[in-house]
């Protein structure tokens, strides 16, 4: 299989998008990379050129600019360069850990939807601290400022799918984010949307989920409108981010017994990390476009960059695109 | 002032409702109670009648019940003639740590809103972690699963009146929460709400505020609507419950070192626990009703109670209501 890596977008760009590359490529053997960007800056970082293929240029899209007329207009960057490879079937999959915005434009215009899927959802993979397995998948976390009962039911399936397939998930627990346990809780469209989850015979629907239990491993697949989906995403790792830095402050502004408890302590706080740091599960994964697509975190590092190929490598193999769109041209009519 | 007291809602009532009573009454000379539930069960708990009157009655709404069909029917509940006392002026405030429907369908339909707000909010008090002051102010937190700008902008003006009024904050800092800093983010409803708080002249609007920040101390009040409030909410206590757990089981399950480690940072884990306690600020506030009402939770012990209280008094002898009302009697007709 090959990848198509956009190799200048992301903080660390492209020295850790080259490091990470060249992680994945040790550990794969079954995968090339083609890379677009800058091809001395790309060669500087580079210590083994196999099965890494460069495709020179000197655009790029930049953190800032506006992402569709940025993808509009910028036909040579490295990200379009990219897509344009998926889209002409010379690449299997899409990397990049730049503007986000701007993957999800060069994938819904150059890539394009599966048919039958009106609205791709963006799907992240986060920690259950509580229960077994040890993480699930939620989305939508933001692709979509705006949902419909239409695009939540195809969000379940998308989060269905990619759970058992890219997970190994067997029969995923689907709920959906409400505020409230009872089948009656929320606005219309979560009302709704459960009644619509609830009589779809294809999905394990285990009923409404509030996110103060997300992290306590109750369901498989988290299904939620994308601003919703986005403002909880960032307010777990907000929580997670402040109490850690409070933990930290608490224990330095402390005496002396406190602080060696602290220094006693550090492996525990390790394990800790380790366990709440999700992007060992690899980026976040556009789901409903025609090919695989991944986001890595734009501040990632070369493992984060290796652990989101590993992931994008499993979706190839599992031919989760493939599923998704069998399913979808036999569906019969959604609600609506 | 007199505070009329559901005696018969929570988790522990009326134990610690009455055991709260009497711990606030002991601390403000100024404060008369009554309290509204069953005579022989609340005397039973009572150590000293001061300052403190009973209703007797026999019926009161329990946690599972329909909210408005609840309140609608059980005339004689504790929760309804508590409600009935403050709209008859026999008591200037409400007190409850039952059914939070059924709190809120009391206020609307027994005390009712103030002239001028089209939907009260729900407001809870959050501790900033960084920063100073060291908590800050959210709405709607829930009393709403849907909103329009009008709302979101009367949260607004809610919210700083509380904050200034109540928590002694000089000119609030007024952030809309949203998913992303600049003003084009979120969806329609939030988009425009950006643009009306910005022409607010009264109000000191700080922009969006995203909710990885939120416990950053960026804001001193936090608009949203009570959909992602609410979600928000709930996320930011899961979070915090679920590291906590994860810290105390990582601890429990390692050598001896970190259990030792452990032991020595007690102190340090009783100031992050006691940061985080949002209790101390006392309940959750239904702002925009013609009197000040306060939620407790339902699971309260004495302390929590008695916070509740001294809250509940603050915001009686800081006259809100009757500035809230001012206020929206003299204000130009809203946007929409």
């Amino acid at each position: 299989m090959k990848l198509a890596i956009d190799a200048m977008g992301g903080d660390y760009a492209p020295e850790k998008i080259v490091q990470g590359v060249e992680l994945a490529r040790d550990k794969y053997s079954d995968v090339k990379f083609t890379l677009f960007g800058k091809e001395d800056q790309i060669k500087k970082y580079l210590n083994n050129g196999e099965r890494i293929t460069i495709v020179h240029t000197d655009s790029e899209i930049a953190m800032g600019d506006e992402p569709v007329r940025a993808v509009r207009q910028q036909k040579t960057s490295s990200l379009v360069l990219a897509a344009q490879a998926v889209k002409e079937g010379k690449a299997d999959a899409l990397f990049s850990a730049g503007n986000t915005g701007a993957l999800l434009a060069a994938s819904l215009f150059i890539i394009g939807r599966i048919k039958g899927i009106d609205r791709p959802g963006m799907t992240t993979t986060l920690p259950a601290l509580e229960g077994s397995p040890d993480s699930f998948t939620m989305l939508d976390v933001g692709a979509n400022a705006e949902s419909k009962v239409k695009n939540l039911q195809q969000f379940a399936v998308l989060g269905n799918f990619y759970s058992s397939n890219v997970m190994g998930v067997t029969n995923p627990r689907i709920a959906l984010l409400n505020n409230g346990a009872e089948e009656d809780k929320g606005d219309p469209l979560h009302k709704e949307t459960y009644q619509v989850l609830k009589d779809d015979p294809n999905l394990n629907f285990v009923g409404n989920i509030e996110s103060r239990e997300l992290l306590a491993g109750k369901a498989d697949v988290v299904v939620t409108d994308g601003f919703t989906g986005n403002a909880v995403l960032k307010n777990t790792e907000g929580t997670a981010l402040s109490m850690l830095k409070l933990i930290k402050h608490t224990i330095l502004d402390s005496g002396v017994q406190v602080k060696l408890g602290g220094m006693l302590l550090k492996p525990a706080f390790k394990v800790i990390q380790d366990k709440m740091d999700y992007s060992k599960h690899g980026g976040a994964v556009l789901l409903g476009v025609k090919a695989p697509v991944i986001k890595a975190h734009g501040s990632s590092n070369e493992i984060q960059v290796s652990n989101a190929l590993r992931q994008l490598r499993s979706m190839v193999k599992s031919n989760l695109t493939q599923n998704l769109a069998d399913y979808f041209a036999a569906r019969p009519t959604d609600k609506k």
